[in-house]
């Protein structure tokens, strides 16, 4: 969510919303346009909050600041608020507009459209693979596909996420440390590990943001020593099972309720696979390098049961397409909210 | 090969070589500017011919005509020639220049670099797959992955080749017609059938151009009816082993000696693959569809035994990014000559 506070035509101060917890975009921008806020108009992305969630209501501090007008991109979805809002500052004399570039913040609120009126984080997957869609060589060797400068662009992203995911094949396989985009904002580790086979020395231990492992919870039968050890290190959420694997929809409603809006899922192949099957995804990121691996037994960027028949494949839309350095990045959205 | 026929600064006559028989460039060049031509300028992006091949030699035509000065882009690669007509214009009194963007004709003239100095076709590869490279879904669905306007494209390149090619595999679970790219030239459907199980009511035997098919020495034995049937529709090529596979190496050395100088590769993936093992691709053209189709089991793109090593992998060379439609096309050479 983003706000900017407008006066004479000029912008005197602009604010967006960093984290759930830290303080809404009308009430940064408000703060950064001080004294002079009154009389002036507010532009925000998002209907302001009339009610108090894990900050108070932004309404109270529009209204305090002397605000004359504001410029509402698009009613709140969630139902504590929904209009209230809006209501509140006409009540209060402010002359409120709603649905100025209402499709352009549709797009920028999607994860928060879906947290708030789904109740399950906004998903969206990361690939690193070859022209030919592989991410690994049959014998797991990965290191590294993608340029440098792809690398670094889809690690910054991180920065955008409150989780992000992989399978424990990933784990294993890459033994990741998975930091944050953003040194300053921690990050959630969550990794999809049915059989609880992770090992407590792996290196994404090594970095002190929380880990989230979440296993079936018949693997949580026996207490064994590396379970207890994993669970000295990690959050261990017990899930359902679903065809011997996670229920990947249990997971999220369970991390949702833990206040994780969205979720950057870095692979493996298994795991995407799995959400494609299981119509989880929302947005896709696929970075893609020049270069053919090939191979029948090489390991595939999106693996599961996958479609049956070609036009019941996930068509993306919204497609963007740029270039990084060699490689190049194609985006898209699945669902739209 | 092309050519141009130039006088005051205008072009008065152009020509480009369109097949191995036909005349060339310089050749048709000259006649389209027909008695201006004396006292003109040519510019030819390969050295004229000095010999006898198919065509009387491009020199007489040359000389003849009256042109006064040659820019030649490159020396011709032909043993036969190779120089020879350089030395021979200047001996007729004509001013020669060499080189003169000659990075750009030897790109333009790779098919025939390589076919002349390595007497083994050019080979392009060609997909049509999903964004997680799949060409089709595990029960050998495949139509339509990627969009009309992008087959039209695809369909459009066929008319630079002399041959298309595909496995058997393709032709079972597609049953192509493999028509030309333009009707009216014929263009040679090759086949890669190691056990000769090609029907001999495919659809591809509903059109006129020439069909061969490729198939292990062994497979020729017993005299079937099948193959006797094959054999009245096709010219039946028998090729070495190689893996259980028709030794593609061998292959393609026939297929240079029958005059075939270019070969587009269709698919599918255990051909491309097997191509890629065998280091013996040049140049590719991956048409990509916004779609994820996924599945563990589902067919790749480029199957085969694969790269076991990412930094053994295939790196793309003079990559260029286009959209088609809804579509996006990544073509990049493999090898340079």
């Amino acid at each position: 969510m983003g706000a900017v506070v407008v006066k004479n035509g000029k912008i005197i101060g602009q604010g967006y919303h960093k984290k759930a917890g830290l303080a809404h975009a009308e009430v940064e921008a408000i703060c950064a346009a001080g004294k002079y806020a009154r009389g002036a108009s507010l532009y925000v992305t998002l209907e302001p909050c009339a009610h108090y969630g894990r900050t108070p209501p932004c309404v109270d501090k529009i209204v305090d600041a002397g605000i004359q007008k504001a410029v509402v991109a698009m009613v709140d979805p969630n139902p504590l608020n929904n209009g209230k809002g809006i209501k509140l500052l006409q009540e209060h004399g402010i002359k409120v507009e709603v649905g100025f570039c209402e499709d352009e913040a549709r797009k920028i609120n999607q994860p928060f459209i879906k947290y708030i009126t789904k109740k399950i984080p906004y998903i969206t997957v990361k690939t690193g693979q070859s022209l030919d869609g592989k991410i690994a060589t049959k014998n797991g060797d990965s290191k590294w596909i993608t340029s440098d400068k792809a690398r670094v662009v889809a690690h910054n992203l991180r920065r955008f996420y409150d989780g992000i995911m992989v399978g424990i094949n990933t784990v294993i396989r890459d033994d990741p440390f998975l930091v944050s985009g953003y040194p300053k904002k921690p990050i959630t580790r969550i990794i999809a590990d049915s059989r609880l086979s992770m090992s407590a020395r792996a290196n994404l231990f090594q970095k002190p943001d929380p880990v989230i492992i979440a296993t079936l919870t018949q693997a949580l039968g026996q207490e064994t020593e590396n379970r207890n050890l994993l669970a000295t290190k990690a959050k261990i959420l017990e899930i359902r099972e679903n065809n011997g694997q996670v229920n990947l929809y249990d997971l999220f409603k369970k991390l949702a309720r833990l206040g994780i809006t969205n979720i950057l899922v870095e692979g493996g192949g298994t795991l995407i696979g799995s959400l494609f099957d299981y119509n989880l995804v929302d947005k896709v990121l696929f970075f893609i390098a020049p270069k053919i691996i090939g191979g029948k037994d090489s390991i595939g960027s999106v693996m599961g049961k996958g479609a049956l028949r070609v036009d019941k494949a996930v068509k993306l839309k919204e497609v963007k397409l740029s270039r990084i350095g060699e490689d190049f990045l194609v985006e898209g959205t699945v669902k739209e909210y």
